[in-house]
C-alpha cells in the first residue's frame, strides 16, 4: 500500500479522495488544512488535521499530494514541504515551471526526497504528447488548443470587476484553426484565431451591464486579444447550468518525414470534471514517485522523467501481455 | 554523434535513412544486406555491406537498427544480433511480444547490451497511449482502431490466392463504433463492427474474378470475420493509385472518476507513409537506447521503460522551457 496525505482541501483534493477509491494500492492517511479541522468534512470520511500536525506524520506518509493553487500556494509550499516529504503538485504556470523545478530540486536533493511538479493534463498529459511528438516527428509544428471548458483564472478575473457578483468563463477552441493545422497550413495563429471566450455574468444591477461588458472585453491579457461573448444571467441560472467544471483540449502536431510524406498526430481530451481528472493523473504519478523513492532517485521530477511502467499498479508482464 | 547501422534493406530501412536526415545528432555508418552489396543502391549513398562484414563494425556502431519483418526475420535476428550490438526493432506481432522480449533479454543481459523491441506506432506510440490512459483513468475501457490504411499482411494474403497477380488491402475503421465509445457505449464490439476491409485486386483473367472474390471473403482470420469489399482493377491502375503505404488509427479510452464524471481521451494518427513514420519513431528511440547504454542499463526494453527526456536531442532545460 502506498500511504498518502492530502495538503490543502478544495476541489482538487476532493478529486484526489475519489481517485484513491479507484486505485486500491493507495491508502489515504489524512488531510491537512489551514482551517480548523472541525470545520472541514472530508468526502471520504478521512481524518482531517490542521497543518500544524504535519511533522507528526513524517514517517506515516509515503507521498504528500499538494492540492493548493499555482498562483500563491505551490511556489512556496512545494519547495518547503519537500524538505520533509516526498511530494507531488499540479503547478500549472507554464512560464514559471523551470524556476519552480530548480527551487524544488535544491531542497529535494539536500534532504533526499522526490518532488514531482506540474502533473495534470496541461502541464502533464499534454506535455507528454508535445515531447513525444516533437521527438518522433522532429520536422513539424505543434499546436495546443484548450477547451471547450471553464477557465477558472478567467472566471476569477471577471469576478474582480466592479458590479460583478459571479461569473463563469468558457474557453472555446476554434475549428477553423484546427482544420488549418490538419491540412498543413502551419500559420502563426493569433490568440483570436485559435480560441474565443464566452462569459456568463451575474451583475448587481442590470443598468451596469454595458459598463461590465466593456470592462471584460477590454481587459488586457485575459480578454482584449480574443473575440469575447458576454451573456448576463441570473445567479440562479448560473448556479443551475454552470456549476460543473468541464474542460478539455487538443494537442496537434503536423510534420513530414520527407518531401512526399506528411503526418498528423492528435491527442484530444473531453473531460466532465477538470479537478477530478487532474487528481486521477496525480495519483498515477504518485505511484511513480513512490517507486522512484524506493530506488533512491531523489530530486525534482516532471513527467519527462517518468517511464510508463512506473505508472502501473500491475507488473511488467501485464504490460507485455495486454498493453504493448 | 550517435553512430548507427541499418540491418536489412527494404521500405523501413529507406525510411530510416530519411529519418536520419531529420536528426542531426545521428550518423549512418553502413547498411547491411543479405544480398550482394553491388546490387543494392542506398537512397542516401551510404556504403552497403554484406552481412558477413557485420562483426568488423562491432566497435563502430552504437545502435543497430533492425529493419526485417516480424514474421520470419526479427524472432531470429534480434536475439542473435543483441549478442554483439545494441539493437532496436519494430517487432509487431502483439501476441508474441512477451516471448520475443524474454528471448532478447537473456542474451542482452549476458553480453551487456540493450535490445529495444516493438518500437513503431502500434506497437509503440499506441502502446504508450494504452498504458498512460489505463494508468490515469483506471476505471474505463480502451479501444484501438486501425486505418484508414494499407495492411501489408492482408495484401500479402490476397496475393497468395490462385489467379491473383497483385493486390492492395485497405483497413477502414468504422465511425459508428468510434461514436459509441465516445458516448460511453462500451460494447464488446465484434471485428465486423469495428473495421471493414476494402481490396483492390489484379487477376490473371477476368473469368476468375468470381472465384477470387469468394476466396478472399471466405479466408479465415484475415477476411471472413469482416465486411469485405473486393474491387478488380488493372495492374496499371493499382500501380498508379495504390503505390503508397498510408496508414493511421485511433486509441480511445472512455472512463470515469466518479459516478457523475466521465472522460474521453483519444490519440489519432493520419500517416502518409507507414514505413517512414515507423522509421522516424525508431530513430527517436534509438537515441534513448544510446543513453541507456551510456548509463549501463542493459537488457531488453520496450517503450514502457523509456522516460521521455531520453527521446530528446535537446537538454532538460529546453523541455522545461518549451514543452512542459
Amino acid at each position: 500500500m502506498i500511504n498518502v496525505g492530502i495538503y490543502g482541501y478544495g476541489n482538487l483534493a476532493k478529486g484526489v479522495e475519489k481517485a484513491i477509491l479507484k486505485n486500491d494500492d493507495f491508502n489515504l492517511v489524512t488531510i491537512f488544512t489551514r482551517r480548523d479541522p472541525k470545520d472541514v468534512k472530508s468526502v471520504s470520511g478521512t481524518v482531517v488535521n490542521n497543518i500544524k500536525e504535519l511533522l507528526n506524520y513524517k514517517d506515516k506518509i509515503d507521498v504528500l499530494i499538494l492540492c493548493g493553487g499555482s498562483l500563491k500556494d505551490l511556489p512556496i509550499q512545494t519547495p518547503e514541504l519537500v524538505k520533509n516529504f516526498n511530494v507531488i503538485d499540479s503547478f500549472d504556470t507554464h512560464k514559471d515551471v523551470k524556476k519552480h523545478f530548480y527551487n524544488v530540486n535544491k531542497n529535494a536533493l539536500e534532504t533526499k526526497h522526490v518532488g514531482m511538479i506540474s502533473v495534470g493534463w496541461d502541464p502533464g498529459l499534454f506535455s507528454i504528447e508535445r515531447i513525444l511528438l516533437n521527438s518522433v516527428l522532429p520536422d513539424g509544428k505543434t499546436y495546443t488548443f484548450w477547451g471547450p471548458g471553464v477557465s477558472q483564472g478567467h472566471s476569477d478575473a471577471i469576478r474582480r470587476i466592479e458590479h460583478v457578483k459571479d461569473a463563469r468563463q468558457y474557453t472555446i477552441p476554434l475549428d477553423e484553426a484546427q482544420e488549418d493545422v490538419r491540412l498543413g497550413n502551419l500559420k502563426d495563429f493569433t490568440a483570436r484565431q485559435m480560441h474565443k471566450r464566452v462569459c456568463y455574468v451575474v451583475v448587481d444591477d442590470p443598468k451596469n451591464q454595458k459598463q461590465v461588458e466593456e470592462d471584460i472585453k477590454n481587459m488586457p491579457n485575459y480578454f482584449s486579444d480574443y473575440n469575447t461573448e458576454v451573456n448576463f444571467i441570473s445567479q440562479e441560472e448560473l448556479n443551475e447550468k454552470h456549476k460543473n467544471l468541464p474542460h478539455g483540449g487538443l494537442v496537434i502536431r503536423y510534420g513530414n518525414t520527407s518531401n512526399e510524406n506528411n503526418h498528423v498526430a492528435e491527442f484530444k481530451l473531453k473531460l466532465d470534471s477538470n479537478p477530478e481528472f487532474t487528481a486521477s493523473i496525480m495519483i498515477a504519478y504518485a505511484r511513480a514517485v513512490y517507486k522512484m523513492v524506493k530506488r533512491g532517485e531523489f530530486g525534482a521530477k516532471t513527467i519527462a522523467d517518468v517511464s510508463l511502467k512506473d505508472l502501473m499498479k500491475e507488473d511488467y508482464d501485464f504490460i507485455l501481455n495486454n498493453l504493448i
